[in-house]
């Protein structure tokens, strides 16, 4: 489902490329001129956002016939075909730029998720986003994290409760904070307190935290936290700055969930280009 | 100025994180709670999008002041100071990441062009962007690509024409696409031809091309190409996969402009951070 | 605070009321003619919207003063006071009908809510909302509900999972739902179970449910449910139909939580004036 | 016709519900899994609203077919079927609580305002809404009032002139408040007075007043009032707190109109309910 | 008041011109450069829109201050002031086209409404417009008439009904058109009935039209055709085609009003400039 | 194509006239009432926005059947019709006037680019348009004056610059200012520079202005300008009230270019109407 506010972006970016018109495309071509075009990936990638690119030719031209679109989650080789349009050669290439840059993004996201995915492949452990996202495109860029086979930590600030260092200081310590959440947040939400030493951790433990976070420990340290938490029942999540080189170690600590920043914040865009063939 | 876009961009991003409230922060302070905070830089970097972020600050709670904001294009070393806000605890955690990530992502697109222009300190070519931005942020990131010392290409369909392969074939060659689009563009503009070997550039000079975009050459042809153009007095533009370890290898082959892509579609988020001080 | 789409709603109901001005206001009064007013409770209620009321104002006319606002939960004896501005007379009555049809509502769920707090005051059970909720106000109607001391069950699909009927048959039974949604959710959600009987219900606890979702169940039978249930440290939901005469025998069945649609769907608006002093 | 506004309004609604997704749903059916669904009435009631419920579902997923529709002020029987659907059974499910929301609540206003229209069947008295609605659902609960059979007061602040005490005291008299008011409304406007006894209605009748609005008085005193307005020519509506109980009396003597603010702002949701059959 | 509309269209307009920023203001200016700017009239004429133009220099800097606005209606000689801000010299000149061209184009209309109103000055005919309004602007043009003297006719299809030929044919005669919009028109209205000959008048009159709307007449026909209306107490407005030059000659006809399209669809703009003063 | 920001602008044009619905043709007309309609010219003109007119009634009612639409620049004889569209008659009685409103100015700006345009006809002149248009219709007024055979001017402050008095005072001489518009504006762009006499018109040249535009000269004055800018390579523009009286001199005179801010600011609007065919 495109939402109304992903809806809403498209629009944005549309009106920003294309307010006055496309000079050089109504220039070339009557609007008669008609022709089918692909778009197909320049390098191996995990295809995201088939479906959004599909909507900005819509929007367009409502002459326009989309006739493929890959799937969320589709392995495409160099070559391989993202979506298929045919329709108005100006209007092709009108909305070109604004469909490659929703799929260039997105299908980065999921590209470098697979790669982390595939990082841990065979563990328990689930690697997760955060809300480290392109302002606009929380759901899109974590649809794409799931397109690559990560899992999604919480959607925003009222679907999970996560409380950090700032938060237990003013409320007189964990033990107060998790009772406060608990009291406020709807009853599905499990409490999640982040800890950076073992200390920390035991006082998370005893004030009733959910799930903890371990932030910029060592996997040896993770290791001895993980081991304390599963005894009390309660999840484990690590992070800061884990990358491909070192998720592998995280895995085995026993962490339960990685979360990674980078899926969202620094994923290269992929190369994907579209082919106007008349 | 902040547009009314850009506006609704920060309505579309604070939606999709606080439309059903915080639930950490609003548990763990009262409403009178009050903190000062600062945004630092991580590492060196260059500020892009310090006023949005003071924007985000200010939609979340009215109550919030913003006692700095960073202008445009400021170094800052780790531990320099983007930003300072005070106001109640509570609104500034929930106002945080939003306005950590459209700073964290600006301030990377600056700071990468920042090495770009550097690259070619000393010559006369100017690096410029493209349209290969993030939907809903062409303004933006064309404002942090300036901040980081690059120019600016044409904003939009708008405000440029670049004839390509494609329109060339449709129109029965450059002539008449150049013709076409001299007709109908505003005066103001010059018409831009793309080409990607010596025989198309001699027609597009014949055409009456006044900027030549030089696709995909190699610093040697582009010597060659950039003398041809030059004695026609046109404009000579290369792009096409350059890093900053070719770069400056195509500034001393006589090209005027070089655009990049990857300085605003895979431009690592910088490492910035709030600290809430009680 | 006040999120972009309750801003936007607000635009929205200014609109439908004063798109073409305020014929009356506009021809009894100058523009200079100055006036105070209150905003006072016709019986005795619970304030919830006094700040969105306050907004309203502040839209309809930049030299509003709103003075002073009662707080969400705030208890009024009839007169007593939930708002006070003052500013030009016209803009005042301009605003009035805008104002009082928020108010209205939400005070009317927010009192409500109170009864039904009142209602199990004692026992340890929360009662909590439904996503029965007018459309467009779920954050407000749910912040309503917690002013009226009530809890707040999930805010929307992505923060809550609830698996019923429907969705048992067509996965092949619990623990394919289960499973899939475990798969799917972010960690910090708990997966919930509809049942209506004890043999679903002991389905459920075995298929890992976290929560349990006991539907139209007589007290007697939540009595015996809830012990199974909680056996297996799992929480009990209660559900369907339970007005104020059968709540409290809800709760000594044993339930953790009780939900009740009627708090948001079917609350009569309280009876609240503005009356003006000139 | 859906307005614009109705538009948007559904859009706040589902973007409120669906904003990250619907977790259950897309858990438990894959995409290509289809549904018809129907929704029934759970007792007798009005229907209004299924044209708005309709756009919901086909908002939510352009695949889905919306194969019957009951017409505004259709009544139905326990188990008549107000929309009948089919699609994917994800996204009916996505949908369905969004469409009865705004179905529950407009047959809701539609169901009262039949009894209140019953009430005084035989009578010429007609019984009209208010401006007492919910904000951003003008539109809609003004059709769903006359979809039960009662009729429109003005839509909004422009269309229409009602003179209130507050007015005439800052106006220096009745007479300079409707003498100001002719001047500057419309000229298809009839001009309003409220009056509270028979002084002010000698004094508005003097005035100039065509129509006058008899506030809270007894039937008795409405049917002294109502002969001296009827000698003038001129429309008598009254109001305050009329009930079912009450409203015949106030037929009886002699009203033209009985506006009722409950009709809108607290008719409780009616019973209705989504029926997914595989 | 400046509806919520209105500023949606400054913002359209805003867009429109700055969405990539003002190329040459931000060249030629440093962001401390400041200087004082007036609006002055190029010729006499009637003010309307000061107060939008304002918003806009608001819109565009947070930091200018709009030290006087002319109010609706004043006249002003070539020379005289409608606006004096002060504030960025850029940002001044940002704002300064979208300021005039809503000025220029409301004042249009202001000051061709006032010569209208003049022309009739000493009859009791008021002049009013129509319908026929930029889309977007029907509240500012609908202001704009009355800051020149005019009336306002129905602001749109919910505040006026109005019955012409298209209506009457597929009714079954006029007398069932009346009815029809009696039942359905909330009471506040009166019906008008458009005729084009004495025929339909008697028809109209005979139906319980409370306004005729004679269109195309000679004023020969309307004197006839008003004093018919009159002695049935029926209000009486002509109109098709009536210029300055004609329009004495149907006032003294007995027209009670006079509607005329041209004053919003064809007033050309008023001479209006910024002079900047450092 | 038609923007997302023509799309918002009907949506607006629709709300402010039909928010509470059109009370005379829903009174009429049954809603399977059905006719064909035709929009016609009054007089003869060159159509433009007759793709918008069809999209406003595709937004009134989806069922309507748009089965012509006049392209852009179609010359309509008196009669010639422009529109046809068949469907709901209440309908199209409703969508009517928005759907003229916007046909009616833009025609008329298209029609009076054609005159202009018709008076140079034979030179080399090209006719431009200025950012004089009515807020919110940059574009498609700009495709009218386009549609009426004139050229387009810039379309908004970053698709051009154009260096004034005021630009020229605060940056310390015309070279300065040129030199920084060049080092900001996107490599497309000419540098335009304003002049109002020979001495400045040297100093623009000597600080390498690529355009010149002479301000308020007579035709005489301009032929000396224009050929001493045309010895420089250098485009001439003359501005400054040039009416169709007038134009023929300034085309001999030696000008590039002619802009004219009346085009559409002050173009009548065309006669052309709706006529309903049963």
């Amino acid at each position: 489902m495109i939402t109304p506010r992903t809806d809403h972006l498209i629009d944005l970016a549309l009106e920003e490329d294309v307010a006055h018109g496309d000079l050089t495309s109504r220039a070339a071509f009557t609007d008669d001129h008609r022709s089918r075009a692909i778009i197909e990936a320049g390098h191996e990638l995990i295809v995201s956002g088939a479906e959004v690119a599909a909507r900005v030719f819509a929007k367009v031209d409502a002459r326009m016939k989309v006739t493929s679109v890959a799937k969320e989650g589709t392995r495409l080789k160099r070559g391989g075909i993202a979506l298929r349009v045919s329709g108005p050669t100006a209007s092709i290439l009108t909305a070109e730029r604004t469909a490659l840059n929703f799929l260039q993004r997105l299908s980065g996201i999921a590209t470098l998720s697979r790669r982390f995915a595939d990082a841990v492949m065979g563990t328990e452990v689930r690697v997760v986003d955060t809300r480290k996202t392109t302002p606009g495109f929380r759901a899109l860029e974590k649809a794409a994290v799931a397109a690559g086979g990560c899992g999604n930590h919480r959607f925003d600030l009222g679907s999970g409760v996560l409380i950090k260092d700032n938060h237990i200081v003013a409320c007189g310590g964990v033990k107060a904070a998790v009772t406060a959440a608990k009291a406020r947040a709807p009853h599905p939400l499990r409490i999640e307190v982040e800890v950076t030493n073992l200390d920390e951790l035991a006082e998370a433990l005893d004030a009733g935290a959910e799930i903890v976070l371990l932030d910029n420990m060592t996997p040896a340290q993770v290791e001895v936290a993980a081991a304390r938490a599963h005894g009390r029942g309660v999840l484990v999540e690590v992070s800061g700055g884990i990358t491909l080189a070192t998720i592998a170690d995280y895995a085995r600590a026993g962490a339960d969930l990685i979360s990674v920043g980078a899926l969202t914040h620094s994923a290269p865009a992929v190369d994907i280009g579209l082919d106007v063939r008349a």
